[in-house]
């Protein structure tokens, strides 16, 4: 089963590495993982998509907690929440599949961020099967180059990430 | 100076760590990292903004071309290019500021993705730039969470990463 965890940790060098190492020797397998800047300045957020039973993913969770410079960590899977990708697609075009294109874009919500003469950028937001399905369509058109962010997710409803996110950050050692 | 690298890799275990050792070895300070899969089963692309001068930013380069699985690095920060980045928000509302938040979520062509009575979630995609303008502005009215997925960025124009994406895969080991 697929498992989407929200990890909370401080803005320090190494600690990707650190992440990256544990999944690595405990041989899971990241479908994608994104880190960012949060609200708080000195805090980044990582989104990590694995594929587990709940038991594994129980586990590392516990294996995360113990890595230094990680603050918070959440699994929102079974909580509902909204879960958001970012694609960007090159795709050629000509002047008789531009209106095809054009209209593909519209119907997916989606913006053209670049123009030239044989080409079109795509931006496309959504979650992940509507940003395949686009990627489907445009296809057949001739894509040139895609690029995607994998997807950041955050819980629905006014509560904060466990409701106690403030609070955790002085409890950690920066050694 | 800041550097925008694009990365292709193989979609192997491991990869990731062996990127973000690189820069914690190298002492890199990485801005943002995002990797998501591409056009091409198998292959994923990172986009890793990085602060450095020329110089030592081509030596990085020289060395994830070493590590295992990485099959193309292009620093694209001279090109004109396209660079992204996709946030949520979750505001506090009530009566009163749900209508100034939406005005604003309007004039930042963000969108509205959950809904409750004390909460909004809003997605915003734009350079990094519009992102914080939308996040100062927000802030005064009750920022609850946040999220972003850090750039993904792109060359303008119709050539494909570095025009010949297609044909340096078959020349990787995957020892």
């Amino acid at each position: 089963m697929r498992h989407t965890l929200v990890v909370l940790v401080e803005d320090k060098p190494g600690v990707l590495n650190r992440v990256a190492s544990l999944f690595r020797r405990r041989a899971f397998n990241i479908e994608s993982l994104t880190v960012g800047h949060t609200e708080t300045a000195g805090i980044s957020r990582m989104t990590i998509v694995v594929d587990g039973d709940q038991i594994s993913v129980e586990r590392l969770t516990s294996y995360l907690y113990k890595l230094v410079n990680v603050i918070q960590v959440d699994d929102i899977s079974a909580k509902p929440m909204v879960s958001r990708d970012l694609a960007m697609i090159k795709v050629s075009t000509n002047a008789k599949s531009r209106s095809e294109i054009i209209q593909m874009v519209d119907l997916f919500r989606a913006r053209v961020v670049d123009v030239t003469a044989g080409s079109l950028i795509i931006e496309v937001t959504g979650d992940e099967r509507k940003v395949d399905s686009l990627m489907e369509v445009l296809k057949p058109l001739g894509i040139i180059e895609m690029v995607r962010t994998g997807a950041v997710a955050m819980a629905r409803g006014s509560e904060a990430l466990m409701g106690a996110s403030g609070k955790l950050y002085g409890s950690e050692s920066a050694a």
